[in-house]
């Protein structure tokens, strides 16, 4: 079997090819993170002039593959792409998920030549390259591959950990507290930063917070619209410990229904009865969450920080001063400044500071170097209940 | 005496005047906070067209009129100003301090007509309008009053409680930590943050430290160059406690010498045996301190936030997360939410955010409903020593 595709060979990229792995790799920073990688794709001419941008919006939304062409083809004009190259920054999947696989839309469109960037590793949409190059599609592989590596790096860790794409939530004060001393946390952001958390909620799978966060703010953990009427979209909703949940919890409330109910089942209220973060990550996978929110508090945001579970960290901060009270986080097993947990700010989408009312919004991820070889026994803050 | 330009008449402004007022506000806010007030101008012809923008720098650099009047006239040009009108944020000086006074420099260039924001609460310097007036110039006070008094609020406040304009700094990690479990704190942020914080100390009169800050990291409290070399203006160098500060502490050590002799005195290491902020202002004021500048540890820190003798936070905050270790700040005597403290970004100079290498400089002022009327007893965090 030919899969010379499968090969990186930089040096037959032309330069128009080059700038179009630029601009796809920009393109796909616009999109938001998600249980789906970012991906962005061209569409170029034999002679390099650029056809059409496009990009992955995010779970749920066409892959960047149908989007380009979609711009390209959506007013139903027939034009012949047989010259034409599709440069993609990631293998086009060939599964059929919520959208249709894009191996088939490239070859109805009929373009001749197909550039990526990376294989997907994803099991069930990989093989792409070779159903297109079946096709008689010109394919190649491994322009800018570093860059679309890095670009989906924390994507690409929870691939290989089999485990949802996780991203942690924090809404504290400018010195790091999450309630004062008295316990009282409402509201330490302001209503712009917490209509932004409930579009967050309405794009994840699911949301975990410990008990600890149950019976002190009582939250329903829906996703509400800025009428605080329900979003279409209500993540599965998690509250994890060993401590009895109320009967009249807020939480266990039956209010909107699950969006996916064909990947998380019939249920939108789940109790795990456990302080392991990689216990309730393995749970949720097998009940089809691709994207797991942690909303603390401080122990469980400590518990899977301290585990390397965490892909993205959004910090919502208020410009107060509390001076005392819950910090943010506990005890993540670190003893001295050097294992600290080095991040980066994460320039894609609205940018690593976005402005929200009077609170800046700031997005993470781990640095590249970052210590997923935490010390395996710095696990304690979860032993610690919630 | 007439006075009648110490009578607000907004009726009276044109709109060219109006749009003048705007933009030398505008132009203020390019000035870095310092122990003078951000101050801007504008000098429009008889027709409303602008001549010439001006702005403060900061302490040491010409005052917005001499700025403004510079500009226009500085490389020689004669030019008759009788119908011009000069527009300034603030009451034009009338004291000889590091520069001239500016009374004289209208009077020298022969403007016909000023406008001006506000009075100057500087007892040495007001008198302005009346000099300006006496000389036969057209002088008019009040528009836009509101915004000039917001711009320069805390510095409004420092010279009614007859103390130096106050900036602490803290650099921290973004879940409000200085340093970890085991006191190591060098460094938390990067070589670029480090390398602003000296060009700040480079900036202010003095820096304070507690005596627990010499014990633990041993500081020069030097401004230094990139190359490590000091830099030419050196700050006061003050630690407070009660403790025995080491004979060979490098705080102590001869290095650099105060660009201002004639206002700080003869010494540039001072020792102030008190825990009290409120005391290290007064005897700081006293020796022609303006512009001071808190450096931590986290008790000296809370102290002066506590009291309100903070005008302006500057926060490096490194994309680190340490989860346990020592807090930016202790106690500030608040015990539920609604009394934290509330600030706001401040967008003058380089904006509330800026980029510093891998970490984010915020700089913040107090809310204009700042709790100044903090509780009595919350000062507390001054009495446990440093």
């Amino acid at each position: 079997m030919d899969n010379s595709f499968r090969t990186p060979a930089p040096e037959h990229f032309t330069a128009a090819e080059i700038l179009g792995m630029e601009t796809a790799l920009s393109a796909a920073r616009q999109g938001v993170r998600s249980s789906n990688p970012l991906v962005g794709a061209v569409i170029i001419d034999a002679d390099g002039t650029f056809l059409a941008i496009g990009y992955h919006k995010g779970a749920g939304t066409p892959h960047a593959e149908a989007d380009v062409i979609n711009r390209l083809l959506g007013t139903g004009v027939k034009r012949d792409l047989s010259a034409a190259t599709l440069i993609v920054t990631l293998e086009p999947c060939s599964h059929v998920g919520r959208t249709g696989p894009c191996t088939q839309a490239i070859i109805d469109a009929g373009i001749g030549n197909v550039v990526y960037a990376l294989p997907d590793p994803h099991i069930p949409a990989a093989g792409g390259a070779q159903i297109l190059h079946n096709e008689g599609i010109n394919v190649r592989m491994g322009l800018m591959a570093a860059e679309a590596e890095d670009l989906n790096r924390r994507w690409f860790v929870a691939v290989r950990e089999n485990r949802p794409f996780i991203t942690a939530r924090l809404a504290q004060t400018v010195d790091g507290r999450i309630a004062a001393v008295d316990g009282t946390s409402q509201w330490i952001t302001s209503q712009e930063s917490r209509q932004d958390s409930h579009e967050l909620r309405a794009r994840v799978d699911a949301i975990v917070v410990g008990t600890g966060t149950v019976m002190a703010d009582n939250p329903r953990l829906t996703a509400r619209a800025a009428d605080g009427s329900d979003a279409e979209h209500q993540p599965l909703r998690v509250v994890m410990g060993k401590r009895e949940i109320p009967a009249d919890a807020a939480v266990k409330g039956v209010s909107g229904t699950p969006s996916s109910p064909d990947r998380l089942g019939d249920e939108d209220f789940l109790a795990l009865r456990t302080h392991d973060p990689a216990a309730v990550v393995r749970e949720l996978h097998g009940r089809g969450v691709g994207h797991l929110m942690i909303e603390g508090g401080a122990m469980i945001n400590a518990a899977f920080l301290a585990q390397g579970l965490v892909d993205e960290l959004v910090v919502y901060l208020a410009p107060t001063l509390l001076g005392s009270g819950i910090p943010a986080l506990t005890d993540l097993g670190i003893g001295t400044l050097e294992q600290a947990q080095r991040w980066e700010w994460d320039a894609t989408t609205t940018g690593p500071v976005e402005i929200l009312g009077p609170d800046l919004k700031l997005t993470l991820m781990p640095a590249k170097a970052h210590a997923r070889e935490q010390r395996p026994d710095a696990h304690g803050a979860g032993e610690q209940g919630s």
